[in-house]
């Protein structure tokens, strides 16, 4: 399993943005990833946290947790997201965390087996983005993997 | 009618984010307008540009079309994003625009009457971001004006 600074820095490398923003790696599992990000590099006009940030450290948790569950095959993949639905349920004024997971054992196993046989599948991930206990936005992304 | 050099010195400003990814206005009107940003602030590990500048881009020429558009009204308004739907077609490998514009007459006017009597209203925005000619990434975004 990678330690939560390696990811770290594959993000800063691989995707500057990430280190624009401050993201940071809180822990990482094969069930979660939780990412965290200051105020401070997105804020907006009203001094609230920015739509795309919150929106974009959502989708970098649910591509880190992808990315780390498919470590352990054999064969390299390629991740894509292909779609997203987001609802904003109320602005953030502080720091904030997104917390990516699963929708469910039954989508990754199926997923695992369209891997194995056409060397390609999409999976649903979810994250949760706000303040500790108090979502502010509630991400579902689409995501492709396919065999490079 | 606000000038595109106003606008991107509002949105730096006013949206650090928008300045760490490059984000200039190319044109505006009360019915589009069109932001750039180049790959080289927004790229990934695959030498695309991450998903998230792609949809984060698309929010904010849909907010600068809400802003300018409720510019000419005597109260001041506080515009939120509520929603939005993605969908990701190709990747981009170059610098990109996003272009945003009205879902349509009816629902402007809907707007305005519902801004007029209830002092709130939410509106449908869309944008197609990616290189001229060539649509990557499709948003459609709620978002919600307050009088302020």
């Amino acid at each position: 399993m990678m330690e939560k600074e390696r990811l770290q820095e594959y993000l800063y490398e691989n995707i500057p943005l990430s280190k624009a923003m401050g993201v940071t790696v809180d822990s990482l599992s094969l069930r979660e990833v939780v990412l965290r990000a200051p105020l401070l590099n997105n804020f907006n006009h009203k001094c609230t946290v920015f739509g795309g940030s919150l929106n974009a450290v959502a989708t970098l948790a649910c591509w880190s947790l992808l990315y780390l569950n498919l470590q352990s095959r054999k064969e390299r993949f390629e991740i894509v997201i292909t779609h997203s639905e987001v609802t904003y349920l109320k602005s953030v004024q502080e720091d904030f965390h997104a917390v990516s997971h699963m929708c469910g054992q039954t989508d990754w196993d199926k997923f695992a087996k369209a891997l194995d046989r056409k060397k390609r599948g999409r999976i649903c991930l979810e994250a949760i983005v706000g303040p500790k206990e108090r979502p502010a936005l509630l991400f579902k992304g689409t995501f492709a993997a396919l065999s490079v």
